[in-house]
């Protein structure tokens, strides 16, 4: 089954321990929709300005990712730069340039609303809903949101939070939006407002499923040379919902394998700036990092 | 088999979010040997003020701890208080009296000399190894240090390290000790000076064996009420080698379920203030966790 994502398409100005990148495709549904492209059929909605040249979209045609739901505004695309500190895990925001996203009005054509598999990245949780309201009976819909929105707008993010299945955000933003300090409280405080899933992720410590059926918990992949963490909750979040899309399955084992999808993802985004690893990534080898995913959590119940 | 520990036995002060406790049994010995009981037999070596009384000494009775190596010295008991703030990971000491532990030179009898497991807890390195040099051919060292010693007396703790088999750390540990940033690295770096295994608590987020045989991480039980955390990384450790005793078998997948016997004990420590819940733990309520941790942690592999 396929999949529709409507996100940010950026050009990102990154500043790592391990190096820099400027001007490089960033943008959370660019980093979802690629790590989806290797599980399912994937439809891209978003905006760009006139900055932005066919050469930009080549990873998109190349991974096969459905750009006719790419609008072209005038002006120029989403900008943002930051820097990461000595400990990588540390982020520092530069700039954040919305420039033609910030009039983007996601207007779905006809062929996109009866996609089976949603994804509502970072965006105005206002502009979520009404991607939402244009679709017929997705099977599933999944969200991401960030401190700026639950801050700025915490009802908006309620209200469409009764409208999704699985809400996928890290352990501050959990705690920011049930104003509660232990997780676990947190979880079940935002279970109760709508998801039936709740993803937690962790960063180097891996990511972690709430919902009513079960808890489960998956560690990070072991990275020695990290080289820059953009895009890395982006492409989980590509990886957990392909893995959904691919086998058309919501039961709580395959969602527990969708987790295990979502970090081996992410962790081949660190692996390099931007986008780059994914342009090289063979289904090999998410497949064995798959199996050594199984390898490192494995052990025999005790007695 | 038995296990020997030789380490701290404290009057803690402790403020958390759930409340506060004055001058209540702690120190790194106690609750090793104590979360250990549960698995195998256990002999202490510490040392204890004229302060001390057998009311104090009442759950090492209970528990079937020997205290006979637990020498009393004129003078008071370590004392140890500090704050947990309103996140109960953040954790400030007040104040530190080493008062008569400040003497403490272990010095064993002789009947302690042919244990098979050794556990060293946070004491000075150089103690540390005069522990071992009275030892006779222990099957398993394993030991703990911390930031003060790491900074204090780096090339002690390396020394010890070259006798030790196991060391457990947390995360900020490692990455002093290593001076590597990057937690693999720091893992890679340490497990060259000695040690064939090396399990880095991560608190709320478990945690994770390195060697050179493989890798492994386990996440920490979700808690929504946690009392008091502290102890929990030497009750962490006292399931950790009380199961190793306890099966007396050290290949990989017994390391791996000592870290779930470990993690286990660690999230009862957690659930009241001192050693209060182990004193009314039920051997049923560990077998029940440890598979609770199954459940948390199994995944079909993925094709």
């Amino acid at each position: 089954m396929s999949i529709l994502v409507v996100g940010s398409v950026a050009f990102d100005t990154v500043q790592t321990p391990a190096g820099r990148a400027e001007e490089v495709l960033g943008g959370s549904a660019s980093y979802f929709s690629v790590a989806a492209s290797f599980f399912a059929p994937v439809h891209l909605v978003a905006v760009v300005g006139s900055d932005f040249t066919p050469d930009h979209a080549s990873i998109f045609q190349e991974r096969g990712v459905d750009t006719r739901g790419l609008a072209r505004a005038p002006g120029k695309t989403f900008r943002w730069s930051g820097v990461y500190g000595e400990d990588i895990n540390q982020r520092t925001t530069l700039a954040t340039e919305l420039n033609v996203f910030q009039e983007f009005r996601p207007d779905l054509p006809e062929w996109l609303k009866k996609i089976d598999f949603v994804f509502l990245a970072n965006i105005d949780p206002d502009l979520q809903r009404s991607v939402l309201r244009q679709m017929k009976r997705p099977r599933l819909v999944a969200c991401d949101t960030m401190n700026f929105w639950i801050t700025g707008k915490s009802e908006a993010v309620r209200e469409t939070l009764r409208e999704v299945d699985v809400l996928l955000i890290n352990d501050e933003e959990a705690r920011q939006l049930s104003g509660e300090r232990n997780t676990v409280r947190a979880a079940r405080k935002i279970l109760g407002w709508g998801p039936s899933s709740l993803v937690v992720k962790r960063g180097e410590y891996g990511a972690a499923l709430y919902s009513n059926r079960s808890h489960f918990a998956v560690p990070a992949y072991p990275l020695t040379d990290p080289v820059d963490p953009t895009g890395a909750g982006d492409s989980f979040a590509g990886g957990f919902v392909g893995h959904l899309a691919r086998t058309g399955r919501l039961d709580d084992g395959n969602i527990r394998q969708a987790l295990v999808a979502g970090s081996v993802m992410a962790s081949f985004c660190v692996e390099d700036f931007s986008l780059r690893r994914f342009g090289k990534l063979r289904p090999e080898e998410i497949r064995m990092r798959q199996k050594e995913f199984s390898r490192m959590t494995a052990f025999e119940e005790l007695p």
